[in-house]
């Protein structure tokens, strides 16, 4: 069906989609919001919105004045600090691109980075110069950088860059600026995933995406605060933009805690119990940390109500101490490529107060209107929403990537086949289940599933029903190739001290009460002393398929 | 600054935002969520979302049938039910116009309305075809009606045009629907303005608009509604789309009660008791009414905690007296041409549980970041916002109109210069007042402010310290010509029976302890026996301004 001739034509402004709006509205309507900064001794440093608008201003008259252009990355290498928001406002409001550096990365991806993306000006909090300095004479683009905050400047004494004092460089400038009407499809923000193979990959975000993101973030349903409210961002800015917090905070006045470089559960309970912010964001095992703190010394905690965690799931007896302590979890899962938001656990209302609302609560939980969801099979079939059918989670959205930043004069974007489909939509290398109500489980990688005979098995479930077992202390399922089947799970087992279960007993284990489906059964086995870690304490598998491939494993058949 | 050449490009998907997204989201995720549609007899009508995605996919089958295409307006005469909503969402998805006809206009605005926007098709409710019939021979375009619940179908007996019974003509059509990829920019619904004067204007949301706004009215500090909530829609789907509740609520499962024809106290205070709604948004008629039916016969109504308020200003009076009930009144305002939402009253924190809240509670209200708003004085110089600086209040954003549907046939949109200003911005008739945290308080219409040498005097102001006089019953205060000002203002009065006050002693009265600044003090009186109304019970200033131009007052000048 193609339009009629007379067709009626929309009488809505065409107004865009942009950051400076959120800043403008959040500086004026917000103006007395504010941003209180933790300093690790005596008050916390406090910034109301209307100042960080035109301090804002005053970093982008700077920023212009040093050259800085449309579409032009501009690094930070910041902790979460009032200084970081103004960056986060000023440089997508101007036109240019907000890069946020991962201070965690090693060094030499770091800087394969800021070249990739060609960054020619970065403001870096003090503290971070001793990781800064020795990277500079590897930082190809980078002309200035602009110090903010405590830190020895000495350590850059030397440098071939052009080094600037932030107070000093915005302190003369005017507190407004003529933000310029862009195209809400400009990039905005862009933030690089570091993949564990290949070369670190940048996601580039527009105004629209941020925007959209935004008011999701506040709509009831998933983060839902208002201008009563504090949130401790505990999650760092260079993380996918602190999940969207600063930005969506501009739109509804919530005031912000930022930790600044204190990110030890001591400062953090300190923080809590002094500022009383009523709501956080973090990955779990800055929660687990937390925990053990207040064991270990209690602190008044009860403003805290309402606790986001993503990036990894949160276990359920993180969970129930945290529901004991009177802080509500909620799960949300979301990466890089999705801004991140893709679902947040809030069960439906005919679960609320009931038993089943635990579990629902322990999903990545569902999606909101903006993201498509569907699950794609190992032969590359739909499969349907019935809370059992697994497959790999693809999304498709107004702020989901659809392609990686091609580099720094690359005028073509990456579309690799793993992680786009031909149709757009992105894979997202999970995999799980989705309930007819649209609540996401969850349950592998991709990569870690094993792909037999056209169907997929669950490492994780292989690995979780052995680990049940009384005689294993930790068991790693991988695939090998297999010629009949094209993959196989291999079970790998580390036996509890003075154990003796023999191969037979535990496959029978798994095979018994229907725990494991017949042919999902491995065939393969081998002990071994401990399964090999990550350094985030992951299981890494690649180093079990390694050995496999090496014959370094000592097979049995079974 | 124009983008550099190498300017970092989003890597984001080019996703449209469509109502279709929010149907197929609302008919899944949400698809055990409800609408009730109350039948005046025995128990509701209950569909739930699921079913009306399945239904409004059938009714778009039967729209393409009858030949409806892309951009093309179809018309709804309909009271607030499921059909209704089936209609809302089928018709734009398809990539047609829902047209929403206002039941309430005398019938030759209705036909002149239906003949601009060339309705081919026209869904009407059974209980409505005693206002369709008669008017089916001026329906010039007009080719079928389509026909859904009771009333006496015989009414259409000879009528020119294809009659169909609306589960008939959708009963064997599929469930689903290929919903097309449009433009998000596409005309979706339309609505045409009933001013006091000149044609009914045409405003045109487009997809855009539309799904923007409902997320906005998701947000906490919007209505904020989850799908623990149902929300009694007593605002007619036919002013601005319910306010954008029905598309709202797809977007996050919330409940809603539709009261159909039965609008009067008695059964809306019935459904309260028996449905049990959180939220109700209506105007303030219609609250004055249930306020009257509850005194007279108490029920309970503890459900409903949340009452949303626009279309007039809501009387302190009626506020207090709805918090006494236990139902938190809170203030909107907008017009057709604001989708509606221009800005709702919720209190900031600071003021939250102090005495100022009422204060806060009885202005507009504040905008949210995607309505931009600026006071313009009587020269076109913008007025700052300060809270006393009375200027007329001009909107710009995405969900704002920015001109008039030209006509069918007509290729160009109207932007007559009283309503839009020169760069595009909406005016919106109204003046008043934002205070430095961005709370609009109104006070007149702009036709009704007194343009006095460059500066304004508010009619209102004088009005209503003139109706503090004892002597005083009602009063009405309007512009008339003078040589030396441009506009000064004429008090007319109406005092009570047996009162004595004479004019020297009311403009004593008006300047004493500063009630009114002397410049701003009428010179021209007169005495009347009645303030003319509206057929709604407004002052009807018109008349006064006629028969001063006439010389029928008997004016004293002093």
């Amino acid at each position: 069906m193609s339009p009629r001739e007379d067709a009626v034509q929309s009488t809505m402004q065409d107004v865009p989609l942009l950051i400076s709006r959120i800043l403008t509205h959040g500086s004026t309507i917000h103006g007395s919001s504010q941003v209180i900064t933790w300093t690790g001794e005596g008050e916390p440093h406090r910034r109301s919105f209307a100042e960080i608008g035109a301090r804002a201003a005053r970093l982008a008259h700077a920023l212009r004045e040093l050259g800085v252009e449309e579409g032009q990355p501009t690094g930070t290498l910041m902790w979460n600090n009032a200084e970081h928001v103004e960056a986060y406002f000023a440089i997508p409001s101007m036109g240019a691109v907000l890069h946020t550096l991962n201070l965690r990365l090693p060094p030499e991806q770091l800087a394969w980075i800021v070249n990739h993306a060609a960054d020619r000006v970065v403001i870096a909090n003090g503290s971070l110069l001793p990781l800064l300095a020795p990277l500079l004479p590897h930082l190809k683009s980078v002309e200035h950088v602009i110090v903010s905050g405590p830190g020895d400047r000495s350590l850059l004494d030397g440098a071939s860059v052009q080094v600037h004092e932030y107070e000093e460089l915005i302190a003369d400038k005017p507190e407004t600026y003529d933000w310029p009407e862009l195209d809400e499809r400009l990039g905005a923000a862009m933030c690089y995933t570091s993949g564990t193979t290949g070369d670190p990959k940048g996601v580039v975000f527009s105004h629209r995406s941020v925007y959209l993101h935004s008011m999701q973030i506040n709509m009831t349903q998933s983060m839902g605060l208002t201008d009563q409210d504090t949130s401790l961002v505990v999650v760092p800015q260079f993380h996918v933009n602190a999940w969207g917090v600063p930005h969506a905070t501009f739109m509804t006045g919530v005031n912000m805690l930022m930790p600044d470089r204190f990110l030890q559960p001591g400062p953090l309970a300190e923080m809590i119990e002094s500022e009383k912010p009523t709501h956080a964001a973090a990955v779990p095992t800055i929660w687990q940390g937390l925990l053990g703190e207040l064991k270990a010394k209690p602190r008044d905690v009860s403003s805290l109500t309402q606790v986001t965690i993503g990036g990894s799931a949160c276990p359920p007896s993180l969970m129930t101490a945290f529901d004991e302590l009177g802080m509500r979890v909620c799960h949300a899962w979301g990466m890089t490529e999705t801004s991140p938001l893709g679902t947040i656990a809030r069960p439906p209302a005919h679960v609320v107060g009931t038993d089943e609302e635990f579990a629902y609560r322990l999903t990545q939980g569902r999606f909101p209107a903006s993201v498509e969801a569907r699950l794609t099979g190992p032969g590359g079939e739909r499969l349907p929403w019935d809370g059992e059918s697994a497959g790999e989670l693809e999304v498709r959205g107004p702020w989901i990537a659809g392609a990686y930043y091609g580099g720094h004069g690359a005028t073509e974007a990456l579309r690799p086949a793993d992680k786009f489909s031909e149709d757009g939509w992105l894979k997202t290398g999970d995999v799980g289940t989705i309930s007819p109500d649209g609540f996401l489980t969850l349950t592998d990688r991709a990569k870690d599933v094993i792909k037999s005979g056209g169907e997929w098995i669950s490492s994780v479930e292989l690995e979780n029903a052995l680990m049940s077992h009384p005689d294993v202390a930790e068991a790693a399922v991988v695939a090998v190739p297999d010629e009949k089947w094209g993959e196989r799970p291999l079970a790998t087992v580390v036996l509890k001290e003075g154990a003796t279960a023999d191969f037979n007993t535990l496959r029978a284990f798994l095979a018994d009460e229907g725990r494991i489906a017949k042919w999902q059964l491995p065939e393969r086995w081998t002990v071994i002393e401990a399964v090999p870690k990550t350094s985030v304490g992951k299981f890494d598998k690649k180093v079990l398929r390694r050995q496999y491939a090496a014959g370094d494993l000592d097979i049995t058949q079974i």
